[in-house]
């Protein structure tokens, strides 16, 4: 049997804090047909208030350090600020958003992650508590396809819950790629990274030496060969694991290309 | 045929920005059976974020003035920080709770209030402008009445929107009797307002000289004689107008008597 289409469009903190590339965003999101989900992000705005605050935001390896003051930030800045902004203005485009943390309804489930040792220069070893940031356990995808079988369409924060009453930090993509592995069992998923480049590149001075197709073969040999290195190698073997999860296929694009036309698919 | 009950809950910001009322108010909302809505405010928040980022708290006659930073700050600690921190907190106790604003799922619709004019003074007259605060003109009580069939628990964050992309500021006792009305056609209905009182008092120096019940003969009687007066007046009317649109009973209590044993019973 063939399953229904469904897309979960992954936009960073700099689509939705950029006025002229949000309005563009949404009106893409809502001229897609069909069943959608959008999972976002917003770092920069949490910076920004968090500074205003007069609270420091820390990050290690682009990674924020999570603590209870910056908790609070990114709390009210993704599940408020962003969310309901976002939201509120999807309804303006006619389509029925409800915006959701992992908390809501229990749809993702996460564990506070345990302090992980980190290299650092010259062979040593550094313990990071990155504080409240949650690893995701499980995705309710009963939950999601339910609200999708409703006509509505799930904007989420990157927030989850640890079940004992804990907001935690979770990063927008890992919500991406989790949530498109948990609707895997009920739809034809096509899972969308939005980049700031047209895709992945095999000449990075070129912007439009675009790969456009890379499969697990394809990336052995890029890696192999140099052309896919560093930043790039973790996204794309994400990407591949939500492959062998029954994802079925993961582009990786400029916001301006959500529509899947372009880009580079992992497949 | 007799309806299944319903009971929706308000409590101020002062309760759930307290530690040791919010968990006891989570624990005594988590043990009402069967189905249940939670609203909330969270204003003396809103007002402590908003001084630690230079911004000044405007108020006229109790309510807020909100300018475009000040619904930045209420869409943070409203929407944010206080709803996502609830929801987390009632799952926990096994409460599956979704959190809402009016813009999620279209749920509640409002519009911007005109400036209106203010007698100040002397006789003089005002006009004041709320800047972007909402009047509510629709519930979705078909919307809140499937999520409450699925056994979903609604926590309703006092902000709702206008259709055409804004969030507006909206007085949570408005959310609470509003959508008491909307799911009055659905369930039979009781609104518990979270008071700082056991409950309308017929001698305000005497704690314990709660009025067990009134209706609109005995409200009429009480006006006229002076009994009740002041601020309690268009609490009581805005009851009375919740019980005529269908709402069976309201009841205006301490936030440590939610389960509607005690306090004032308005019918």
């Amino acid at each position: 049997m063939t399953k229904e289409k469904v897309v979960v469009i992954k936009v960073g903190g700099a689509v939705v804090e950029d006025e002229t590339q949000l309005s563009q965003l949404l009106q893409d999101f809502s001229a897609i047909e069909g069943k959608k989900v959008l999972v976002h992000g917003g770092g920069r705005r949490a910076t920004q208030v968090a500074a205003r605050l007069g609270i420091e935001s820390k990050m290690v390896g682009g990674r924020r350090i999570t603590d209870g003051e910056m908790l609070d930030v990114v709390t009210m800045v993704y599940g408020g600020l962003v969310n309901k902004n976002l939201v509120a203005r999807l309804q303006a485009h006619h389509v029925n958003a409800l915006g959701l943390t992992g908390a809501d309804m229990n749809v993702i489930r996460s564990h506070r992650r345990p302090p992980v040792a980190v290299k650092g220069d010259a062979g040593t070893s550094q313990t990071i508590d990155y504080g409240y940031v949650g690893d995701v356990d499980t995705v309710d995808g009963q939950q999601l396809f339910q609200l999708l079988e409703q006509g509505i369409i799930p904007v989420m924060a990157p927030l989850t819950h640890d079940g004992e009453g804990h907001i935690l930090n979770t990063n927008a993509d890992t919500i991406a790629s989790e949530t498109a592995k948990a609707l895997a069992s009920y739809y034809e998923v096509t899972l969308v990274f939005c980049f700031e480049k047209k895709g992945v590149l095999s000449n990075p001075d070129d912007d439009n030496s675009v790969i456009p197709v890379i499969t697990q073969a394809d990336f052995d040999r890029y890696r192999a060969d140099g052309t896919i290195s560093g930043g790039m190698i973790p996204k794309i073997e994400n990407a591949l694991a939500a492959i062998r999860a029954g994802v079925r296929q993961v582009i990786i694009t400029l916001a301006t290309a959500i529509d899947g036309k372009s880009g580079t698919h992992i497949q």
